[in-house]
């Protein structure tokens, strides 16, 4: 038993609020737990300069917490004229995530910004940032479809992400919070598909190691949390749910 | 008669949500009209080293928003390497304002670390952040002077700041949004105690000037909103209201 | 009487030396008592990024300190690596005041950069920029428009600023010097133009605050001053002064 | 087959030079095919702030190209003024790696810095980084030992790493070189311990997926290859290596 | 015969004018020709980290040029963010150069900081800058040593610095100006004593070389000018002049 | 004698090792006694913005060390996130002097990108830099010229630098390795052509001076060196010698 009541494979609450500012062409806050996560996508009608008239679209990331989302205040990355290399592992992975599940050859000359901005954090910021930019970028693509700029729908699968890891005693859990994620032995980040493929596996023993079972094991804890997260998304995005399993289905034939 | 329907001396909506965040000392959400910041106030048991042995303590703020708060996305100054010009003048004016109603003296050798984050930007973000930070900022030092760590609670009086201007046509107006910010002539943010002397005040003809007739018309229009906004601080502060009238009385008769 | 045994509404003597260096197309060395600046305007043949193809100028000014203006030697900002905020405040106010009185849709496509390095301080520093700038800068546009370039002399009105702050004991004063300044209860700096108008209006309570009768005498022995330091710009312009008068005059009867 | 004429689970040609340099406590070139980096660990005798005190040493990593290790010159990330986001990731790898199979609480408040300069690149760089980084911390910590500073040899495993992929058309490859890394679908880096424990793990999926199956052909390939690298880094160890068996030994009775 | 007249070993005309500033402990406004520099010396009492409890003092130098000194405007190093590598080789030469005459050991645990900021620039601002210098530091030294804080005079030589070049046509002159310094195939500083030793002596040829006879003559022109700098800070010292032949007649006997 | 046994003016062992990397267009690891540089030589098919349109190309240096070049480790440039003032003096030195041998008319609108990375310093490591840059250049050159890209072969004459100074006791000495360097009295460098003439000369008295006979003496020293260096230098490039002495050969009867 954990020290929140739940079981070693249960999700903690999550609750993903769409539309919540009114000037981003997608964003939502997505709650996991006490994680705090505002997602928004921008839609940019030009690409990076090494990209350009290659006649696709791409995908890019900015991470960030606000100076109070922890227990004690972190100073800002602006105070500090630096990012650090925390925040650009995480920015690189959430961009390169997205692109898994997106056509970029069918979104144009364009750049989808992701920004994630943590408001509060109780682990699994990374994740829940992952599973929220999912649904904001759904949003704004959406958008761009509906007004006619797109001729295809250009995702083509649902994406989310969650934590496994190991703790002395408890084993294989599902979904760290801060606490547990101090203290684990092992720490897991998994991004999958609907179809349930990965697109990203990220394992680190903490001053440890794991066995390939240990692995398998933590495989199949998130396989369990990404369903469920999928399942969120879908109810978020409505009606926009059945493009995505369409193009899906679509891919799934080619 | 304005865009929105306000009359020239008509605040927005206002609305102060406390305790917002869970990890802060001190948090608010403050929404004017479409105008939202997260205002946090974290204690820090030290100060900055200028004043190390002075027995004295110090408030300090950062203003930073979001990349998406705006109608099109800012780069983040954590990106650029550098805070802009304009982020420090906020900031420098928020901290300032706050500690002219806070007696130093009393609180120790701590820092007040103010933060406010726009999460959405619709005009006045500089004075709703004041406005806000000063609630979040009472809130902290309640929560100091509760734990019996300050022998006396440090905060004089009300504070709220609040943007007055004049528009071609429309002449004077309070409150501007974004749309009557762009095109005012002159601009005027005011910063006001509860017994309505002045903390600072900075009027600025937009490439353009102003008389002596008209800044007392500015000044009176702020007057009314100020007192409004103050109002809205009471309710939220709650029975903290009460020791800052208190402390405001203790310094009238001195 | 103060310090130095001036009244309390009585300048410091100033001094206005124009074509101080040679290179520049305007440039004044202007003295306020103790506090010594170097003012210069450069006129570069193009406008920023975001003002490219509008058909109107841009003015822009930078302001530092020698390290050893000071009393004790401060670092340079080069050194640092970054512009402090209380510079960015001063150039960005210096910047805004002159755009304030010039056409800029009577300058063309150009920059006027305005340097304004202090090489002694003692106290209003920023006022002495913005009233030296302004001398250098006529000298330059008329530099350009003696050449032809321009089509009507672009400046419409004369441009000063002082300081005015309150002392205990003293209540208000005019032009303070540094020992006033550190110990001023409020400061506040005016921008006035030639017609009596405010550009820009400053004031701050230092952990202080003052009333609106406070602020009525301030404004009033601010005026004094800068009648008498727009004289000294008038001498210094010579016969550009009449330019500026016409201009003015054409301007009042739209 | 592959272009090099190597099987899919077949190394690139290995070689570890010992004590290249003269300077360092601890320095190997090692070769992995054309990818060349130069390994060296130094011993500080101190440890970074936020651990002083707490009587156990630490470990850290940086990793840098050469500009002109790869085919078209990169700008120095010094010229550029900071580190990118793919050093820091690698460079984060490589420390917390490093960390897993030594007792940091056995080296003393002493700080191994390693540093991975790769002089040329052809694929690979961040795994031949940690494969040559642990030659060369041993030989540091051994001469620390050998010197009487430490009680016990504090290396408890050996560890090495290495690329797997997926090719369109190949399957799962080994030990990828730039060409091959460059088109390939799937990216995974595996360091794994002497005992063939993981203790990092990152599969990536490049604009693609990979399904559970391919997972196991990836690690299986990885163990034969880090097999035959740990047997370089025993035969560069030369009689270090019995320490290191020494110290697994007892781990593995606790 | 040169542009202005002069002989192809006169020097410009030059002017040493003393206690220019208020606030330094020395400082001089130095002009030869229409190159002007306001050299400061201020005494800061600690060293450097690196020489702090060894008992003796350091001088250490830094150079900058205001934006408008020359014919066109030059970006701010403060805007720029960093400081040019030409403005480092300038402030390490005149650090450097001090240091020679000065005895270190003598000054005790304290920094004297040299800034040269010119304010006008027509060749041969790094000369100036040092030949300027030397008269600051001697004033500010002496200050200290007429406060009874130094048992010596520490300066034990005068030192000056000019420049000298090879001009197509014109063969090896003296004193470069702007305009000559531009079209030189060889440029050379030399910093000398009142002994007549080098200090410093660095030629360079402009995509071009110098022969030993040509190096001979360029040395010969620069002594000329080199005694005629000395004479003119002996002239600005006044009676700290007899000091420093005091001590240098002292360390000759030695 | 010298503490390793050398004469005063007898070089250390040099060896110029060519194509040491396969991605440069030239490629050198020069070794002079234990100072080890990698000298590269990259062809950028444009020029500096400054440069573009004039028909004519450039040639530029960057110098670095490995943090553990030397006996104590050194922070990286890229950590600190600037270069130093030292690294700025000598990569400005390398491109100036390589710069004085080459057409740069003839070699069209490109870039010699010239890289330095010092893998071991025991003194020299910039005089090192240039001798062995000169040879990756040549050979980069010549690459180009052989790939009919050039009309004529760029590189006029040979180019070697070495050191020398003056020690406490031993007088004059040539090729100073750190510990005679450290102790210098006197250190200078010294840039030759193949003619026997001067590109650069820095002479620097390390709070010491030097007299007129002595840098007669130093050149003579440098001369015995140089042109041993160029022996070197010939003996790596093979038959491209002969087209720097066919080169030399016309520009001489011009």
């Amino acid at each position: 038993m954990r020290s929140d009541g739940r079981k070693t494979n249960e999700l903690r609450h999550v609750h993903i609020e769409t539309e919540y500012l009114k000037h981003p062409e997608g964003s939502v806050l997505i709650s996991i737990g006490d994680t705090k996560v505002i997602c928004t996508a921008s839609i940019e009608e030009r690409v990076p300069p090494f990209m350009r008239g290659a006649g696709k679209g791409w995908i890019t990331a900015e991470y960030s917490m606000l100076p109070r989302a922890t227990g004690t205040r972190n100073i800002r990355e602006s105070s500090k004229g630096k990012v650090t290399g925390r925040t650009m592992e995480i920015q690189r992975l959430i961009g390169r995530a997205l692109r898994a599940v997106v056509s970029l050859d069918s979104i144009g000359e364009r750049t989808v910004w992701i920004d994630c901005d943590v408001i509060q954090a109780d682990g699994g910021t990374r994740t829940a940032s992952i599973t929220g930019a999912f649904v904001a970028m759904a949003m704004a693509l959406h958008k761009l479809f509906n007004e006619k700029k797109l001729s295809s729908f250009p995702v083509s699968d649902f994406l989310a992400a969650t934590s496994v890891g190991i703790i002395e005693g408890s084993g294989v859990i599902l979904d760290l919070d801060y606490s547990e994620d101090s203290n684990a032995l092992v720490d897991m980040n998994i991004v999958m598909t609907g179809t349930g493929e990965f697109v990203e596996l990220q394992g680190t023993g903490e001053e440890s190691t794991f066995t390939a079972t240990q692995l398998q094991e933590m495989l199949a804890a998130a396989e369990i949390g990404l369903n469920q997260l999928m399942e969120k998304q879908r109810d978020a995005l409505g009606e926009i749910s059945s493009l995505i399993d369409k193009r899906r289905a679509e891919s799934g034939t080619k």
